[in-house]
C-alpha cells in the first residue's frame, strides 16, 4: 500500500519534500508534479528518477484520479486556490505555510473543509514534530510546571538575504513561534505588541533587526519573542516556559564537547534546515501514516493556519503602529476543537 | 594597620557585615556599634566578642574620632541622614541600599560628597563583585560580542514573606538589576514599562507576581527583566546579553552533577545570601582595601545610588500607570564620570 | 525501484528491522521471511501487512530469486551459516552482530566474500551511524585534537535480565565499544585486560558487575571502558577521547531542562533502543541506498566483524585469566583496507 | 584576639599564604618569618608591610614565645625537621605537602604528635576545602549514590616546566588525588598500578606523559586517575564517582557562556592557583578559626600525611615495576580515628 502524491511547486521546499518522500520515508510515492517553471519540475523528476507525470498546472494535477494526496509547496500567493481545488476534489492536502496569505483566505479553506465534513488539510508547521518541542508539550500537559505564566523565546538566524524585509520577521520567522507556542500551552493569543531595540550594524538599512514581539494569551500568559535574523553566530532557537511550579527550557542540540585552547565548546548549527531536518521527516511520515492507515490527517489544521494568519496580521499591524494590537479570532468551530489534555500532577 | 569601623544598624545585614569583617576579612575591626534596639546591638557585640563601644545613636558614633569608616545598615529611611552626618565628619561610608529613599535625598548626598571634594561613599550593590557578573562585564568591555542590543534577565525567589508588596518588586528586588545592568553595558536608562503576566497562585492576594519590567537605555538597548518572587523552585538569577556579534549568559552556579533515577540533575540554591555570599565578601574587602591602601573608595558611588533611586521611582510609577515612563536623570557631574573602557576587538 | 529483502529471524531485532523498512524507510520491501518459529514469522507478516512469502528456512528463502538482500537477524549461532549461503547465492547481506560466534567463522565469511570479489556483507554495528559518534569521528579525522592518546568510556544499563552472564558483558555489551572505538581512531587493538571493582548489590550472584576493561591499541592509545549493567539510573553511554591538543566528549542526549523543587534536571533515557533508534534508521537506510544506488555495501565489513570476534575472545580470556591478554589479528587483506583520512589541521 | 603566626619558607607558596593571612583572612597576623634566602624573606616583609621579625632559621623562629602557630612552607626536604621542632615547642603547625618526604618521617611526626597528646598539625591538602569536592563528600556521606564502586578522575595541566620529572607526576600531581579521593569515600588504598599510554609529543624526552594510575581500596573501589601534565588546553580536574544507585561528577567551574561564530563556549582556566584560590582561603581561615576558637586543628592530619606518603611511594614503585604494588599501611591509631558519617538514605 503506497500513498500516491502529487506535488504542486517544485522549488526549494517542494524539491526537499520530494527527496524526503522518495529517499527517506516509507509508504508514499510521488506520481505527479507541476510547477510554473516546467523545466524546474522536469529537472526534479530526473534528479530523483521519479515515475511521475508532469502536469501543466494544479488544476490538471488535482484531477489525476490516482492521486490521493497533494503537497502544496508553491509560493504563498497560490496556496489558497490550490487547497480549495484539492478539497473540492476530496484529496488530502499537505500545505506549506502559509495556508493562505489572508485570514479570509484561511477562513474560506476552513469552511470548505467543514463543508466536506472530514479533515483533509495539514499545515506544514514542522516544529510540533521536533523532539524538543514535543517533550516541552508533554511536560506541560503532564502538569510538570503547573500553569504557564510567561514564555521567553528567541528566534535567531545567522543572517538573511537582502530581500528579507521587516514584515518578513513576522510572516517568515515569527510564524513558527506563533503556531508552536499556543500549541505548547493550549491557549490563544489576545494581543500583540512589537518593540524595536537598538539595531545591529549587520542589518541592511531597510530592515529593522532585532525586534521584540510581546504576545498575550487568553489566560494571561505573557510571551516575549526576540527575532534577530542577523545575529551572526548561528541559528539559535530558544524557548523557556515559566510556570507556577517550575521552568522548562528547550534543549540546545546535542553536539560533541571539545576542550581545547582554554575553551570548553560545542558547535551551534548555522542552518535551520539541519536544525529541523528530523522534524520535517517525522512530520511528513506522520501525514503519510495518518492518511494511509486511518484515512485522516492529524497535526496542524486549517484552523491553526487561520489563527496563524490572524495573529501574524496583528503583529504586522503592531510593527507599524507601535502600540498593542488586539487579536480577534472567530469562535473555534466544534469541528476543530481538540480536547485539552487532562492535566495530571507529576513531580 | 587596621581600619576602624563603626556600624549603624545591627539588624540582619548589619550583623552579617560585622560577622564578615570580624571572621572572614582582613584589615578591619568593628570598634563601635549602634542600633535603635540597643539590646540587639549589645547581643551582637557579645556574639562576636567585639571590643566595641555601644553608642546610643548615629550622631554619637560618628563623632568617635577613632572611627575611620562607617557602615550604614539601618533601615532605609534612616540612611540619608546618617550618610550626610558621616560625610560632614569626613568619614568613609559603606551604605547598604538604598542610599536614600528619594532621588532628592540621594542628590543631597551627591552634593555633600562633591562639596567635600573626594570620594567617601560606597553603596552596597554587591552584584558588581560577583564573579559571574564581573566576567560578563569583562567580556563586554573587551568587545567580545560587539555592541549590546538586548538583555534578557530574570530575578526569581522561591518565595517571599507576607509583608512583601508589589512595589517591593522594584525597591527590593529589581534594584539589583537596575544597578548592575547599566554598569555591565556602560549605559543609562531612558524609560521603564511594567507588564503583569498571569499571576501565580502562590502569590498572596495583595501581590502582583510575576512582573515583567522593560527598560530602555540611551543607546537603545532593550532590557526585559522578569521578577518572580514566588517561583517556588529556587533562587535563580539569569542574565543574557545579546550583542551584534554574539551572546553572553551569566553562568548558573557550579554544583555537583548527579545521575540517578532516570535524571541528570544538579542543585539550584534556595537562598540569595548563599548565592552572593562570596560577592559580599569581595565587596567589603574591596572597601576596606581601598580605604586603607589608597584613602579612597571604589565601587558603586553616590551617583550610582542616585540613578538607582530615579530609575526605581520611574518603575514604580510605571507599575501604577501601565504605560512607558520616562527616566530623566540630572547631568552626571565630572566628579563621578568614569572613563568608558577602550573597546578592543577580541574574537 | 525497490530493494527486495528477505528476513531470516523474526525475533525482537528482526521484527524491529521489518517495522523500520516497512514503516520508516524509503526504497525497500520485505518480500520474504523465515524463522525457526514459523508462527512468530506469520504473526509479523500480519502485523505489518507484508506482502511476503513465509519460508520454512534460510536455504529456501535465499533461493528466492526475487530477493536481492538478506537480513540475518536469527540467533547468533545461526549467523555464519546463513551469511555463507547468502554469499554463495550472491545476495547482499545485512547481518546483525555477531557476524559469527567464532573468529574462525568470521574468517570463513571474509574468505567467501573475497572469493566472490565484491563487498556483499554489512555487519549491524549501528553506533557508527549515531550522530554523536559520527561527529566524534569527524573531529578526530579533521585532527581537531591531534593524535588520540587515551579514551575513557562507559557503557551502563539500568539493569539486565537474569540470564545475563559475566561473559555477555563482552559479547553483548562491550562488543559495541569494540567496534566503534577502533573505527573512531583508525586503529587496532593489541591487548585487553579486565578488572573487577567492588560488585554492586544489584547484580545477581552469578554476575560480575561492574567490570572495567582496558584495551591498548597499536599506536599505544589506552582505552578504559566501564561496563556496568545494573547501574539503576539509566542507559548511559559515555565516550571521551583525550588527544595531544584537546579532548572530545560524546554528548548526552538533548533533553528538556526542568527547574523545579531546588533542582535543575533533565531526563536520561532508560532504553538503549530509544537511545540509538535514529542510528538504526540511518544504518539500514544507508544499506538500502548503497545497494540500490551503487550496487555495493558500505559500513562495517566482514573484516570488522572478524576483528570484533577476535577482540571479544581476548576479552573473555582476560576476564578469566585476570592478566593482560594479547590480541593477535590476521593481516588485513587489501580487499578490506580503507584509506586513512588525510588529517588536516583544524583549530 | 589575633593568632600570631611565624612562617618558615617565603617562596611562592609561603609568600602566597602570607598575602592570604594579611590581605584576605580574618584573625591572624604574621609576626615572624624565616627563609634560607634571607633577602627573599625581607622582601616579603616589605611587600606586605609586615610588622614581623626576620629570623635566621626555623629553630630561632619556633622559639619566639609570642608565636602560636607555624606555617611550614619551605622545600619538602626541610618539612619533617621543622614540624618536629614545632611540636616539641607545642606550637600549632600548618604544613604544606609533603608532611615529610618519607613514610618513616611522617610516622615520626605522628608519634611526636601522639606523644604530645593533642592535635597540633594540619597538612595543606586544600582540595578538601574546595566547594565542589565538599559537595561530593556531602552527597556520598548522605548516601546519595549508595556504596561507591568506581572512580574516574583526571588531573590535567596545560604544561609543566622542564624540571618536572616522571615521578613528580606522583609526588606533585597525583598527591592531591591520593589525599582527597580516600577522604571522599572514607576508605584506604590497598594497591596501585601505573600504565603508560601513548606519549604526547608535547612532553620532553625525559618525561612520561600522560600516565594512568589505578588504585584499589579496601572495600574494592577501583579508581583510575589520568595524569596528563602537558594537555595544552587548560587546567582541568575531573572526578566522577560511580555508586550502586547513581553517579556524582565534580562540576566544571562556572564561567560565562559565550555564543559566537558558530560555537557555544566557556572558558576553562589555565591556572591551578586560580582554580583552587578560594579553597586555599577557606583552608587557612579554617586553620586560624580552629586554633583561635577551639584550641585545636581540624582538616588533614599527620596521619593523612603519612598515608599520602606511603601511597605515593607505592605509586612510584609501580611506575618503575609496571606491576600492581601493594600498599601496606600501619594500623590507624585511635588518636586519628574519625567516626564514619552515619549514612542516611537520601533520594
Amino acid at each position: 500500500m503506497t500513498l500516491k502524491i502529487g506535488v504542486i511547486g517544485t522549488g526549494a521546499i517542494g524539491r526537499d519534500h520530494i527527496r524526503r518522500v522518495t529517499k527517506s520515508l516509507a509508504g508514499a510515492e510521488i506520481i505527479a508534479v507541476t510547477d510554473v517553471n516546467q523545466q524546474a519540475a522536469e529537472a526534479v523528476i530526473k534528479e530523483f528518477k521519479l515515475n511521475a507525470t508532469l502536469y501543466k498546472d494544479d488544476v490538471d494535477l488535482i484531477q489525476d484520479s490516482r492521486i490521493e494526496a497533494v503537497f502544496i509547496t508553491s509560493w504563498g500567493q497560490a496556496h489558497e486556490s490550490s487547497v480549495l481545488k484539492a478539497i473540492e476534489a476530496k484529496k488530502f492536502v499537505f500545505c506549506e505555510k502559509p495556508l493562505a496569505t489572508t485570514a479570509e483566505g484561511c477562513m474560506r479553506i476552513v469552511e470548505a473543509e467543514m463543508a466536506y465534513g472530514n479533515p483533509l488539510v495539514q499545515v506544514g508547521f514542522m516544529r510540533r514534530y521536533d523532539s524538543g518541542y514535543k517533550k516541552l508539550k508533554e511536560a506541560i500537559d503532564q502538569n510538570t510546571i503547573g500553569e504557564p505564566l510567561l514564555m521567553h523565546c528567541a528566534h535567531r538566524n545567522a543572517n538573511v538575504a537582502e530581500r528579507y524585509s521587516t514584515d518578513m520577521a513576522i510572516h517568515d520567522t515569527l510564524i513558527h513561534e506563533i503556531d508552536v507556542l499556543r500549541w505548547l500551552i493550549n491557549d490563544d493569543y489576545v494581543s500583540a505588541q512589537v518593540f524595536y531595540p537598538r539595531k545591529t550594524k549587520h542589518a541592511l538599512p531597510h530592515l529593522k533587526d532585532p525586534q521584540m514581539v510581546m504576545l498575550e494569551t487568553e489566560s494571561g500568559v505573557m510571551i516575549n519573542v526576540e527575532i534577530f535574523v542577523n545575529c551572526t553566530y548561528g541559528y539559535d532557537i530558544q524557548c523557556e516556559i515559566v510556570g507556577e511550579e517550575g521552568l522548562l527550557r528547550l534543549p540546545d542540540e546535542a553536539h560533541v564537547q571539545v576542550r581545547k585552547g582554554g575553551q570548553i565548546g560545542k558547535e551551534i548549527g548555522m542552518d535551520w534546515q539541519e536544525r529541523f531536518a528530523h522534524a520535517y521527516d517525522v512530520e511528513v511520515q506522520d501525514f503519510i501514516d495518518n492518511v494511509l492507515d486511518k484515512g485522516t490527517v492529524s497535526g496542524p489544521t486549517a484552523w491553526d493556519g487561520y489563527i496563524a494568519a490572524v495573529t501574524a496580521d496583528a503583529c504586522v499591524k503592531a510593527q507599524i503602529s507601535g502600540v498593542k494590537e488586539t487579536i480577534e479570532l472567530a469562535q473555534c468551530p466544534d469541528f476543530y476543537k481538540k480536547e485539552k489534555p487532562a492535566a495530571k500532577v507529576v513531580y
